[in-house]
């Protein structure tokens, strides 16, 4: 079989003249049906040996991803990670066969038969939904419905930004996604819709698998929405098409590429196209599909090939259409050596963090200390943003409409608008789910590091994007304020109590709450250094003092918890605290020693830092003696560093409104209270 | 000042011709701007009381909500509780004024101007935001945005339910909600006019306070989308007004009372209305007005007025207008008291739990020891449902698109539809979070026990509307299914991890984690006894076998942990296991007796009633003899019940994509390992 490793664009054009910069010449439709069964019958038989998955999706949606793969998208299987390729999301995660199928026919590097053939096993690169780092070529981790498409809207919005800054010569592509009806129903793509719409995210391309079926049945049991007009009246051009007509497709995303704003195509299919009896009906979403379904299959596409086998020209046709944008990509490479070494850092995402923004938060720690503000910690972020944001030209960010409130957007910080990309801010607009998945897209993309906020106890709309930014390891920051009961008057519906445990309880995200203007421009540093893992960083709406006034450059909060204040060596009780409540332990450390009581006080501005330092260093700052720990929130997490005669004071109940001293007194947060635990327990 | 108690329907109708049956007569202008004054001076001088507060809105919507309270609302202030009052929910609730100063100006119950007075001080009865319970007239607790239109779409699905099992005799009215920029931009908010517009709920009736500002500034920064067409694209009526014309807004209130779809009319409206400087700008929307701009007000508003005072006769006008249903009441009290006692059952909702139910539940789990089926916890959960579904008529339910999947529909179990409301299973679609919000609606309705499911690791796209269950202790019940690595083949974004931790760490809410068939049934009555609670039911997709084959009527689940297995009184070591993983405790326990070990073996299906058990029995239950934990999850809450030495199996990572069996295997959840763990610490 010939591979074709050699075939220039030339070549290329000879034997498929319909392709590359001729997209509305006319497509050959015995060729295309025999790319599009190839898609099918991968699928059936991965889904067939891993005795389960989504053969549905893939099979019914083979003839538009036919059609966008070896017509329009621009990729490079040989270098996946070529920075203007058009970006590919499957939102419909569940059809990660077509995904798995496509990676595989286009010739990817490293991409081969046996991992269709393991195919949802334990430790194999095709798990049952695409996850971002097993194969090249997977864009993001989708599954939970709705993300991939967020995602996507953070991807056209990074294209748009870097191309704002490096010019059409250097990033110029589109971002497909294949949606299903999971995805439009979920209402996180509204506001994905809405925002892309909003910002004429005119190479956005939606691909909607509109096959009128979800699992339990057809789609008309629970929505009547007339899809094409909701999208047109968020400003999007639209389409219909006969998702199995190559050229009606062809047709629309031609027309899609040309229009100035996001696109969506609705593709009539029929889910499960080409299994013969099982085709249309919900069964054939998430099932396999049996051999004897699967026999007739084959019969019926004219193929009489073994499991896993493609024809050997539709193959070589296959990775044909792989290296059609051969060409564009060294033309791209020989434009990226000549373009500055400024673009080129800001392209190929620099380290997370360079030394003129360690130095930048260093010295903005420094003034800090000297300055000794009594201050919100969410302003002293503010401050922080103000020092970094200039020497971090990859540093953006945004707010879900609440940016006046969160300090999120730094001085002269310019927001993004229709048609004007290079300013570095996001009015999100009042819908955070979007907000945490854009950031996640815009990561995903490259050259950008994105952070955005609201107050945390909404953390809880965005929850399910801020896991997958944890699952992908995203160097994403999410700056939550307002983060307990210090809220005050808004009340208990604005007032986190379980949300610094809910994320504590989350694999690979470090949850920051530092508890002054330092520890503040620490955990910054903290969180832009790490790599692979993204931050939430909560900030108080109440002023809290200074308590770090002597500083060096070694970044305490990185620890994850020290020693701040009172004994050391010869203490008689700990106290631990986080955050606002810090100054409480710290308040409480002076009413004993007046005692007579040793007290040492602990910050914790992060428990996951903390538990990866050493044993020796743990055991040193928690020492062995009797502990009171305060924070205001619920007890969960501090169980882990106390014993059974400890003493933990905080909340296990939702708030309440009134001013935020009142609550602090009510709920009894107090140095008074700590005072006294600790007095119990010593004597 | 005459209050009228007595003032009856002709008298009424006398005073006030244009009101009751003739909403389409001429409003007098400058009576109505009298009666929408007397809600902004309100709003101004208890936000300015309070020194923090929301005025934008209160006064922005004061002339649509006159209209509605004076002209449409069917509400008796003297029984706010009347099963068939039109229900009213603020959901833009930062404009909690707006509701206060209706229920003072038209005399609820118990509602005085020192209730104003008090307003967002801690103990008061008028929280910074609207929170359920707190005073009567206040349907729902709202201020995170979108929630509102949630909880109104599950009233307004009640209200039809009931209908159809009623009559318009007992049941038929409307639900009105005022909603914000804000509440709209919420991704909720669209999975909320889908399914009211799939649905036609006809009286549903949302007034869009559509004044083009939010917090950072004018809304053209963050949306572009046109509302209208939105809705309209989901099969709604709108119309838009101008909310300052009084008879713009009841001619299109009046026209939405007739249509047969759910009505949107947009109010445009200028935020701030009637204060003189400030109107119409981002600013007035959370800031208190200041005594000048007050006084201002004041002035230009005719009115020399002490603060917190109403002239008389505006008081005495809105007095009359809270009388205005006073006679349908009457007439209703007297349908209800001719009708049958089941009906009436039905309309005031029955204790939880009924005698027969009980013995249902009871029935079930005696059968279900009996027959020892090894099969998936939601298998089980599915044959209780059959059970109960005949015995309880309260009881109803839906599942995000996963009923097949979930085991969420009983046998028989009819589903609502457009214009056919006898059933009692929602087809929510794949809408996690208005689910939720619709339960919590349904709940507030009265009448209902709504339950609903999806895969656990969902939760987290519902995890709002469920904090608000929480919040207000709404008997609902989530039945959350898939709820561990068990899930298998689909992977990490489909396992739960750290989702039982998250909600054992949120207030008032019960999870449940039954290790069997026969702890199924048990769960199901604590959930079903439960008041005030809402609960959580997490069940297996993997089979398990059942343990429990020697029961009796006692519930032992509802003690939240229990010796299940083992040995008691003189254990060498106690295990600790939830869910799934207690049949791999009891596995070990029978490796460990071979070796002379006597462990003993708890079940603890909810933390939370074992919390609430006394010390004694809790101790009895623990032992003091060293534990192993193990459950397919986060450690984070079992840090309570282990001490130093104890050890705890389980994950502190995502899950990956692989069968069950190897996924148990991979983490170390397995027999051998609790044993070889027990081994350690006793030896």
């Amino acid at each position: 079989m010939e591979t074709g490793a050699d075939l220039k664009e030339e070549a290329f054009t000879a034997r498929y003249p319909f392709i590359a910069d001729e997209p509305d010449a006319t497509f050959p439709d015995a060729d295309h049906n025999d790319l599009a069964n190839a898609i099918r019958l991968l699928t059936m038989d991965a889904v067939e040996m891993a005795g389960s998955g989504h053969p549905g999706m893939p099979l019914g949606m083979a003839d538009v991803a036919t059609v966008l793969f070896s017509r329009f998208l621009k990729f490079d299987p040989q270098v996946p990670g070529w920075p203007d390729r058009d970006r590919f999301v499957l939102s419909a995660g569940h059809g990660s066969m077509l995904l798995y199928s496509l990676l595989y026919l286009t010739g990817y590097k490293d991409v081969t038969i046996d991992d269709l053939k393991s195919f949802r096993q334990l430790g194999s690169r095709t798990p049952g939904h695409p996850e971002y780092g097993t194969l090249p070529g997977v864009e993001a981790t989708t599954g939970p419905l709705g993300q991939g498409m967020a995602s996507a809207v953070g991807m056209a919005i990074a294209e748009r930004m870097m191309n704002a800054r490096l010019g059409d010569d250097l990033v110029d592509h589109f971002t497909y996604v294949i949606a299903g009806d999971g995805c439009l129903m979920e209402g996180l793509s509204q506001e994905a819709i809405e925002l892309a719409g909003h910002l004429r995210l005119s190479k956005l391309i939606v691909l909607f698998d509109d096959n009128k079926v979800s699992i339990d049945g057809p789609t008309r049991m629970s929505t009547s929405t007339d899809h094409l007009a909701r999208f047109a009246a968020c400003g999007w051009w639209v389409r219909a098409v006969d998702g199995h007509d190559p050229t009606e497709i062809r047709q629309a995303i031609g027309e899609a590429r040309r229009t100035d704003r996001p696109s969506l195509i609705a593709c009539r299919t029929q889910i499960g196209r080409g299994a013969p009896t099982m085709a249309g009906g919900n069964h054939v979403h998430g099932t396999p599909l049996g051999a004897e379904e699967i026999a007739r299959a084959r019969k019926a596409m004219g193929w009489e090939t073994a499991p896993f086998t493609v024809p050997a020209p539709v193959l070589t046709a296959w990775r044909d259409f792989g290296r059609r944008s051969g060409t564009k990509r060294e033309e791209w490479d020989r434009r990226y050596a000549n373009a500055g070494p400024a673009q080129r850092r800001l392209l190929r995402r620099a380290p997370p963090l360079g030394d003129e923004a360690r130095d930048a938060l260093v010295s903005v720690k420094l003034a800090l200390a000297k300055e000794r503000p009594e201050v919100p910690t969410l302003q002293s972020s503010r401050k922080v943003l103000d020092a970094i944001m200039p020497v971090m030209p990859e540093l953006m960010g945004g707010a879900a409409d609440l940016a006046g409130l969160t300090g999120a957007r730094a001085l002269g910080q310019k927001a993004i608008k229709p048609g004007k990309f290079d300013g570095s801010y996001v009015h999100y607009g009042i819908r955070e789910h979007v907000m945490a998945g854009v950031m996640n897209g815009i990561s995903l993309h490259g050259g950008f590091v994105p952070y955005g906020s609201t107050f945390l106890a909404f953390s809880d709309y965005c929850r399910a994007a801020i896991r997958l930014s944890a699952m992908m390891g995203l160097n994403v920051v999410y700056v939550m304020t307002h983060d307990s009961i210090g809220v005050g008057e808004d009340g208990p519906t604005h007032q986190p109590i379980e949300h610094l445990a809910s994320f504590r309880a989350m694999p690979n995200i470090n949850v920051f709450r530092p508890a002054d203007a330092v520890e503040t421009s620490e955990v910054w540093q903290s969180a832009l250094e790490q790599e692979g893992v993204p931050s939430l960083i909560c900030l108080s709406r109440q002023a809290l003092p200074t308590l770090r006034t002597s500083v060096s450059a070694e970044n305490m909060a990185a620890r994850g918890a020290y020693l701040i204040a009172g004994a050391t060596a010869d203490r008689d009780v700990t106290l631990l605290a986080s955050g606002s409540e810090v100054a409480i332990a710290v308040e409480a450390a002076g009413m004993l020693e007046e005692e007579g009581v040793k007290a040492a006080v602990v910050s914790m501005p992060c428990f996951e830092l903390f538990r990866q330092q050493g044993p020796e260093y743990r055991r040193r700052v928690l020492g062995t003696k009797p502990k009171v720990a305060i924070e205001a929130a619920v007890r969960d997490p501090w169980d882990r560093f106390l014993g059974e005669d400890d003493v933990f004071i905080g909340l296990d109940e939702f708030g309440a409104s009134g001013s935020a001293e009142d609550l602090y007194d009510c709920y009894g947060l107090t140095a008074e209270a700590v005072f006294a635990a600790a007095l119990r327990l010593v004597r």
